[in-house]
């Protein structure tokens, strides 16, 4: 019986607070990675820290759309508790996709991303309330698996 | 003045339809994937139909979480109007990612897909109304070029 495998199993995954404001006067939008839960879910590499790495997507070459926050042990709760702004059109915000990936710097120094959360912008409420919510991290090999299938 | 930049010159992005409904009782998640507006933001290649993918995420061996829809030739907007349900409980689904993706079969007969969206289903309610919304749909050149920074 596949729902009681479901249940007797649960999958878990690690999850994601972030917290999203648009000030339509200052036309500016503000991005808060507040926390990261149940870090075990992540495929981690041992003795690294993790960051993780914001982009709002597709960046003209005018603005900065790519940011990253300090690194931080993998404990369960991660606190981050870093706001990044930038300055937008509402129009134009509403065509973008906000790209949160949980990354590491590899032992050779180069970015490796672990799991991630896409957000689409398209309904980003101009009413300068910051909303936030949970937001399930998909780690990348599962990604990779259905791409090779 | 980067404001005057993004509104004079609108970066415009394709968006997928979809309608995702919960039914408590029978323990089934719906899937109906309605439309493609702005196909002309995707960088196609020329005279190949597209399709949907769509994954529920992760996926345990036991549950088909894999789906396509037929193809279609990329006019503006592309009906597909295509339901597909799965058998899961609401706490695992919970815990899930819904990745959609358009792609096409390329010369090879290699699936390629060219922009997608992904939902976290945190949130998702076990209402049985079926929430209908749009999304923009990123695409794949976008990631792989922060991926290289």
């Amino acid at each position: 019986d596949l729902l009681s495998y479901e249940e007797s199993v649960p999958l878990s995954c690690a999850q994601i607070s972030l917290g999203l404001k648009y000030e339509a006067k200052e036309q500016r939008f503000a991005i808060s990675v507040l926390q990261i839960a149940n870090c075990s879910a992540l495929p981690l590499p041992a003795e690294r820290n993790i960051y993780v790495r914001v982009a709002v997507l597709p960046c003209s070459e005018a603005t900065r759309c790519l940011f990253r926050t300090s690194g931080v042990a993998p404990q369960d709760p991660v606190q981050l508790n870093e706001v990044f702004g930038m300055h937008v059109a509402h129009n134009a915000l509403r065509q973008k996709t906000l790209r949160v990936d949980v990354c590491v710097t590899s032992a050779s120094g180069r970015e490796q991303c672990l799991a991630g959360a896409q957000i689409s912008l398209a309904d980003v409420s101009s009413s300068g309330e910051r909303q936030v919510r949970w937001y399930n991290l998909l780690n990348h090999t599962h990604m990779s698996n259905i791409d090779r299938k």
